[in-house]
């Protein structure tokens, strides 16, 4: 019988996987934006399956969800989120929740096995009103004028009003308690290629790298489009353009292994096409786990901003809007996962920084924290095609629920 | 009094151009847009001028004023538009009507002089509701249902709405009585810099460039701007940037000597700091005179758009969305202008093509046209500061008076 207990089921966890899925279901992804009602309904789910973890717990007024135990000795807490991207895929977020509530079910029911696993779902990781405004609820960082000023990004609701639609209104916010935990164990689905192309089963993150956000201004001259020699115009859209070029033929040369950068956004104005646009705007980001390359970036950047005031034609301005700051991950839990993976994956695992952003990095503010990754089928990511192969599903699973039972057993 | 009749009154001219620029004044300059109640007072305005200079005439079903003679003898149309761009200049539009106003004041009353002026001001030159559908309308290229169809670009309003705000519904629309006229004469304020900065006074129009418009869209794939390597990316932005700079590197030695081309509007999609763009957008405009360097460019643009699809890594469709027709100025009104211009401008003149589109062209369709621009201080247009010296003004009233008085001679 406890044999029986103290393994992992596959099935259980497959099964709870698409319990979720068909909540909010969007082809073959899910539609569950932060407050929304399947979002809400996929919380009250996994309150409900919490005492047959041995947990109890409870939406609080943030929209988190904390599962705690009784049980003596240990406690690591585990988790992910449960909301979704818009239109997008179904385990981004379901498959750390559901790991959690695994280990939770195997280990803390299991008098023979050390400690407890609690389970957390943190709120709006997904970024529908902030910035990881669940775990940072948690750790302390988010006040109530936060909250008050908090709004959907794509309906503009306030979050105040979200949350008294979903009946949260008033609850408590379920707060971190200090040395109550020996870490923070996530898990998640890759979002890149690196281990489906290298016939690799596990992830193990060493550290998630910072973000870091530029607005970078043009300011040329608007004028007519048809009577305005080319020889004499200073055209914003176009000294744009030539930076974005610029930074894609000059950055390799000064970045890292695995800086990333992308320009997501440009807006030229007034934006006619009879308009030489007068100005012209680019949101740029970099990201990285070594601040000494960002730092190296961000001075090539400036300098290249410098040149072109120098040609005398357009003024550039680059304002950094958004600072990283990478999180380490724990030794300590990456060599649990590689442990584990040795077991249970045959040791196809590879250690690398996460690229995305996680609530482990919130959580290592204020304790250990570790993170495993399961391979995402041709790298694809916030969209309802991200899947994951079943037998990754399940060895994924197995490996994590063994990473929490050598981390309470140290 | 002949003589005095027959001579141009500078200090007339530049008093009406105050009078309009005092209905809808915005700082230095007017904001009246098509069908604004400044707009309606402004046609209203010169409906009243009207008997001073011998012509009878009304607002008609489209928002022209007409301005009829019954001398005996040749006529010759002249004219240009009341309403204003958002926010704008003074003299874009109302210096042309105001030139053929006085033209018709001092030769419509001298009996010494051969025929007659006739005054028009087109409505919605500045495409408010649609492209020159004033002058449109006048040779019959306009239909009922495009009225039914046309909206305020800015508003949304409906043209029968605003027609009937402004009183103006119902009314007969004025067609273009062929044979009527022996030509169409129009003065505009340059809009460039090329008279200014050449020390001239007088711009001789000889052709209305056409205005060629391309939607160019790039597709690639959209991706997590932080777990996607820049190795595997398709960035369809990047490839729209590199598109933008590459036009302006083999444009130079593809294009005429006055090719201008303008990249007006870029959109990413989905537009988000932390996703690569799957998709881009550019609207791209090319004008010129000469249809064979039109053809000679797009032939570029689409090899260009051939070698990116190449490269694999994005692909490009370039849709031409809509295919100029430049407008030449009769010869014989540009020698009457020049000829003028020996006389009251002292020689300080130049051939030259319009890269704005003018009613002209609508008008050189049915009759032969002419232009005379006037400088525009340090180019400026579309802009409230847009303005030109008051001897300028002065000096472009008798040019073109003049002109005026040598065609009907004729």
């Amino acid at each position: 019988m406890i044999d029986h207990l103290s393994r992992v089921d596959g099935t259980r966890v497959l099964a709870d996987l698409h319990a979720l899925r068909a909540i909010g279901a969007y082809k073959t992804g899910v539609h569950k934006p932060t407050f929304s009602e399947p979002h809400i309904r996929s919380l009250q789910w996994l309150e409900q399956r919490l005492p047959e973890a041995g947990l109890t717990g409870e939406i609080d007024g943030i929209g988190n969800v904390l599962g705690i135990s009784t049980k003596p000795g240990p406690k690591l807490l585990a988790g992910s989120h449960l909301e979704s991207q818009n239109y997008a895929g179904w385990l981004d977020g379901p498959l750390g929740v559901v790991y959690a509530l695994e280990a939770a079910r195997v280990i803390n029911r299991d008098p023979n096995m050390n400690g407890a696993v609690e389970v957390a779902s943190w709120c709006d990781e997904e970024a529908h009103f902030g910035h990881f405004l669940g775990s940072r609820s948690y750790v302390g960082g988010v006040t109530e004028a936060d909250i008050d000023a908090a709004r959907d990004r794509n309906s503009g609701k306030s979050m105040r009003d979200a949350l008294r639609e979903a009946g949260l209104a008033g609850r408590a916010r379920a707060r971190c308690e200090r040395g109550r935990h020996i870490g923070y164990l996530e898990a998640h689905i890759e979002q890149g290629e690196t281990l489906e192309s290298s016939g690799l089963g596990i992830g193990i993150v060493t550290s998630i790298v910072g973000i870091w956000q530029y607005r970078i201004a043009f300011t040329g001259e608007q004028n007519h489009a048809g009577t305005t020699r080319m020889a004499i115009r200073r055209d914003a859209g176009l000294a744009l353009a030539r930076f974005c070029v610029d930074i894609d033929d000059r950055f390799p040369a000064a970045c890292g292994p695995r800086t990333v950068w992308t320009t997501g956004r440009i807006t030229l104005d007034p934006g006619a096409p009879s308009i030489i646009p007068g100005a012209a705007e680019m949101l740029f980001q970099i990201r990285d786990d070594d601040p000494a390359v960002i730092a190296r970036l961000e001075d090539l950047l400036r300098s290249m901003a410098a040149e072109v005031d120098k040609q005398g034609r357009c003024s550039v301005a680059v304002e950094r809007i958004r600072t990283g700051a990478p999180a380490m991950m724990d030794i300590s839990f990456q060599e649990a996962i590689e442990q584990a993976s040795a077991t249970f994956a045959g040791g196809r695992s590879l250690r690398m920084p996460s690229g995305a952003g996680h609530d482990a990095q919130t959580l290592a503010t204020v304790m250990p924290a570790g993170m495993l990754f399961v391979p995402s089928i041709g790298g694809i990511s916030h969209h309802w095609t991200e899947n994951t192969a079943d037998a990754d599903i399940v060895t994924g699973a197995e490996v994590f629920v063994e990473a929490c039972r050598r981390l309470l057993a140290r």
